[in-house]
């Protein structure tokens, strides 16, 4: 029997995962802490795998050969699914010519005129690498159009993990985040009440999705009158699409209520998991945006690009965002139905395409846990504390053994608690 | 005669580049100022293209079917040259399992481990996307190991494009940069007068390369004095080998001279034009690493890992770094030899892997740039302000047509100077 087969053949810890075990532990000699960042598993139930071998479609295989529906989407960029025929094909034809050149070829300007066809309040595109890049310089944009320094974000909200918004605060100084001033979600008076003169721009999440808490849907109120009031003031809206972007509305997140920000930060999904960050904006602060020296080597490279190109096809024509709410729902009416027959009193929070579930009074996620626990045991991939995410290629039989797995997970909880 | 024919035919001006002049104007609406960032071409003479088709070894091609030997290398990225069979036989292998899964694959650990032991100062290794991530990550580093802010760079050196860095300073805020402080480079007496006991790091680039001045090597007592001081003052000796990395030596660009940093920055050419960082370090900050949440959308992906370890395989087993040593060698030999005969005084310096030349006395380089533009229009693709990049696929019909270039450029310009 093959250690891969020895994987395979059981997952019931360490031991049955020998290749996850052993990369571990290699990589606790040459990686501090042996992981870091937002996919190390240090922290999820034992079980869970580090490394990954392949995936494919809506199914991702770990290094021990388990397969498992994905509801993860790596945290957010695979929306199509894996291996994606069309954009496959796409970034193919542009691989075959060239990536990473002496400057940008034409599917810069495609991809800036796409963008900026579909997206409703942008009339600019400019590319980078990471969301943070992107929400970062959304920040200096806002800046230099207005000679102003103070940034306000929700209290709790992640936009990034540069030194001034990292929720960490090991290794920033207090000037890293001197100006930046906090505000509690769809409160106005929250937002009031930090106001003055030395605001340049109001960042916001298209909805509230920290991690560990409950979901919380923008209050249409809430959204305009962040509007009106950077307005009023002359600062810029900023949109941190980043998470959402995609996944929610074909034209921006918040093109549905009818709110439209100056500035918009995508990453993520644009381009079905290759590397790229948009900054999206209004003719309001394209000047300013021409001041700034911003820049990185592999910014202007065609591969990724070509492949937000196809995404962005597939999308439209697919309806993908339709498709991804529709399956979403399936999965959330199909967990309440479970919940309830297990006699568990769960909260879903969120839009379908980006679920979050927590049990009632499961304050330290206990619950959660051993509920992902199962699930993974189970055959699906998903995350205790923090959204997970549909993507588009989520078949029938997918959905099927993922809801499988979801009741599977309910009734050992509920044996386990006796 | 097609369009892209008519490129081919002449390269005169904007009207023989129709296809180019065409994405500019395009690029106009849809990206503010119509590009950005050093790929911006805005300011250099006409005749340059913004906008490039496809690539192979070291010869680039530009949207108007232009073909130029390449002397710029994507301002570095490209290290053994485009399409390089073994590398993109390692992406193939790796895209076809996949690239941005839920967690890193097994390439990782093997990047990790590999780089440890090619970079002698290296006990451990993080990845990212920037090689301005991986110069913020080191800051964070050494703050978080020290408790202390203030970061000494040298006046005029780059490090990257975020707020603390930047060599604009629009959209930037005092407080961003209140913990920057400036030294000399290669003058430790400019470095000890602006020591404090609130210094976390020294931050230097292995030789002195800021773009529109000539080099300048490092001087061994100068590093050598760097180390002592940051043992001395328990702070983090940081090289940028952002630039210089695995151009210089396999071992780290100041290996040859024996002096360790505890904290080093890569980007660019590791993975000879796939989007990769990293930030390698000693054991003494291995925990301090620990400690920040540091992380990105795509840090994790793996194929640009895939392409490194391809990358770091060749440049061992070819000795690519003494490939690159000697075709620069044969470029700086020639171009002297040319300057000579057509009664120009030149200075060429730094390494000859990343050459620079200019004119004694073109204090606003107005024949670097005629010359430049002489350069392009016989074939020739490099820098009137910035050092060049010579890759290890140069063939010796390269070298020969880089020369020609070269050559007809100093006659045409001594033509021109009458």
């Amino acid at each position: 029997m093959t250690l891969q087969q020895q994987g395979v053949s059981s997952s019931l810890g360490g031991a049955s995962r020998p290749i996850d075990a052993a990369l571990r532990q290699r990589a606790a000699a040459v990686i501090p802490g042996g992981m870091y960042g937002h996919l190390n598993m240090a922290s999820m139930p034992a079980d869970y795998p580090q490394f990954f071998e392949s995936a494919r479609g809506a199914r991702v295989t770990d290094v021990d050969g388990r397969e498992f529906v994905d509801l993860m989407c790596s945290w957010g960029p695979v929306l199509l699914g894996h291996h994606h025929p069309e954009v496959d094909e796409a970034v193919a034809r542009q691989a075959a010519l060239g990536d990473c050149l002496d400057g940008p070829s034409a599917r810069m300007v495609e991809l800036a005129e796409r963008l900026t066809g579909v997206v409703t309040h942008a009339e600019w595109a400019m590319f980078q690498k990471n969301g943070t890049d992107a929400t970062t310089l959304c920040c200096m944009i806002a800046r230099a159009a207005t000679g102003r320094r103070k940034i306000l974000v929700a209290k709790g909200a992640y936009h990034g993990a540069a030194p001034w918004c990292t929720p960490v605060l090991s290794g920033t100084t207090a000037e890293d985040r001197a100006n930046v001033v906090r505000y509690v979600y769809n409160d106005l008076e929250s937002v009031r009440e930090v106001l003055d003169d030395d605001v340049a721009a109001i960042l916001v999440s298209p909805f509230r999705h920290d991690a560990g808490f409950d979901q919380e849907i923008v209050d249409p109120a809430f959204a305009k009158g962040l509007r009106d009031i950077c307005d009023e003031l002359g600062a810029a809206l900023i949109l941190d699409d980043v998470r959402c972007g995609m996944r929610l509305a074909f034209g921006g997140s918040w093109q549905p209520i009818g709110v439209e920000p100056d500035l918009s930060a995508w990453s993520k999904a644009i381009a079905n998991g290759y590397p790229l960050a948009a900054v999206l904006g209004n003719d309001k602060f394209r000047k300013a945006a021409t001041t700034l020296f911003t820049t990185g080597s592999f910014w202007f490279a065609s591969v990724a690009m070509a492949a937000s190109l196809a995404t962005l096809d597939v999308l439209e024509r697919d309806d993908s965002v339709g498709m991804m709410r529709r399956s979403g729902e399936v999965l959330r009416a199909g967990i309440a139905e479970q919940a309830e027959r297990w006699g568990f009193e769960v909260l879903q929070t969120g839009p379908p395409q980006m679920p979050y579930m927590s049990f009632v009074g499961d304050q330290d996620h206990e619950r959660a846990i051993e509920f992902a626990a199962g699930a993974l045991r189970n055959g699906l991939f998903l995350h205790p504390r923090h959204n997970w995410f549909v993507s588009a290629a989520l078949t029938s039989a997918d959905l099927d053994q993922a809801l499988a797995a979801t009741d599977a997970a309910f009734g050992e909880l509920r044996h386990s608690l006796g």
